[in-house]
């Protein structure tokens, strides 16, 4: 049972450019704010750092949009080459009208534009770049922890957080794209309450309340706080992956 | 801007009977566990214990089905008498098929159930209760705020939350669902990026990210962690409401 949790923004992380290495960036950081790993840690680190790290930039000028590009474009109001791309990098439309385009991912999230934007991403009056996500958050995830184990003898979990709007509610919130080494999604069916019913649905989303708790550090502007150290997390239950939070097409009452 | 930021469960809190004072049951718990509420202090407290607080529960055996619950109760084999109750809390049903009825709540929140369920009310074999959500949960958490202060002398933040399923993701996360003393609803449009581009849509849901770290700590079956004090919190904006969160019907795509 987690009882207390500290989270902690890591200072002094620079910008980071394509090929850095990320696990090497962060160890040198830590040490500079003298702080270190430790069992049990959870590591956030914010989806842009890692896909600029794994160089996810694509400048729009070498795009060529696809008919269907135009078309979608037409309908939301948007660039026709950022349509592309965000189609290239989805399964299907989930919802579209003027300035919206909600899609599946290939990956299976659910979010606007695929989790593309330019925020962030450069300097103004260059040639303009979007960043995508990591092609495959998980294995993202996977590889940060094994390279900061490697490197430092310390096994951390590792989140990788976008920040998603919402049906029904208004505000974006820090969600898991990519996780490693500890629990995404705790199914806690089949447990009792404190009365001793047995619970149902009470499966829990701990890897989004990791991000959303993340979130409240990292900000979404300027604060430039991309890797969050959280300590003190208690899981009881084997480590998952972020694909584990995508719901089920059959099982989701709002496609 | 958030860099450091505690979370910590007060243990010590009893069960919760209707009636009880929850800023006086609160602030003894604080004590013997030696802590002191500070200036700039949020208290996230889990729905139930405030619902208990309120009285909010309803014994089944009291409730008299409609012929519209019955109706729906045969759409989704749930039991009529709780069908009555969701239906009297809710504006309108969002999505009903077997097991499941989502409902947009009368404080205009769309979840499972309308927030009414059977764990962790009272222990088994008694005359079955169930418990409903608070009749304003703004209202309770500003109630709770000012009570704090008039106690000990401490303005802190208060978020009521509860755990919501979601279209599209697996796992409940905690969301806020009453507010006082902080920001729901962070609007940050306008604000710049790091590299000096304009940001669209990034109002941030914080009491969300708020209610979704508490969760982290709060459990949903036996823990028991029901009261949980967050401390670092930075912002500057001005205080809001749960309700600030609810996503007009006009701008939700997912009706």
């Amino acid at each position: 049972m987690t009882t207390h949790l500290t989270i902690t923004a890591v200072p002094h992380i620079p910008h980071i450019q394509p090929g850095d290495d990320l696990a090497a960036i962060i160890l040198t950081a830590l040490a500079q704010a003298e702080m270190a790993l430790q069992d049990g840690d959870v590591l956030a680190l914010a989806q842009k750092i890692v896909s600029k790290a794994e160089g996810r930039l694509v400048r729009l000028a070498d795009v060529t949009p696809s008919a269907r590009a135009y078309e979608v474009a037409e309908q939301t109001a948007k660039d026709p080459r950022i349509v592309e791309l965000i189609l290239q990098e989805s399964d299907e439309i989930s919802r579209l009208r003027k300035g919206v385009l909600i899609v599946r991912h290939r990956l299976g999230f659910t979010s606007a534009n695929a989790g593309i934007d330019r925020s962030n991403v450069g300097p103004l009056n260059q040639d303009e770049t979007v960043l995508l996500l990591p092609q495959d958050p998980d294995a993202s995830a996977a590889r940060i922890r094994a390279a900061l184990l490697a490197q430092c003898g310390v096994a951390v979990g590792v989140v990788i957080t976008d920040s998603h709007g919402r049906p029904f509610r208004l505000g974006t919130v820090g969600v898991a794209i990519g996780v490693a080494g500890l629990p995404a999604l705790w199914d806690r069916r089949g447990e009792q309450d404190l009365f001793g019913y047995t619970l149902e649905h009470t499966d829990v989303g701990v890897a989004d309340e990791i991000a959303a708790a993340a979130g409240l550090l990292m900000g979404q502007a300027s604060e430039s706080q991309p890797v969050v150290l959280l300590r003190g997390l208690q899981f009881f239950v084997p480590a998952g992956k972020a694909t584990d939070l995508v719901r089920p097409k059959e099982l989701d009452l709002y496609r």
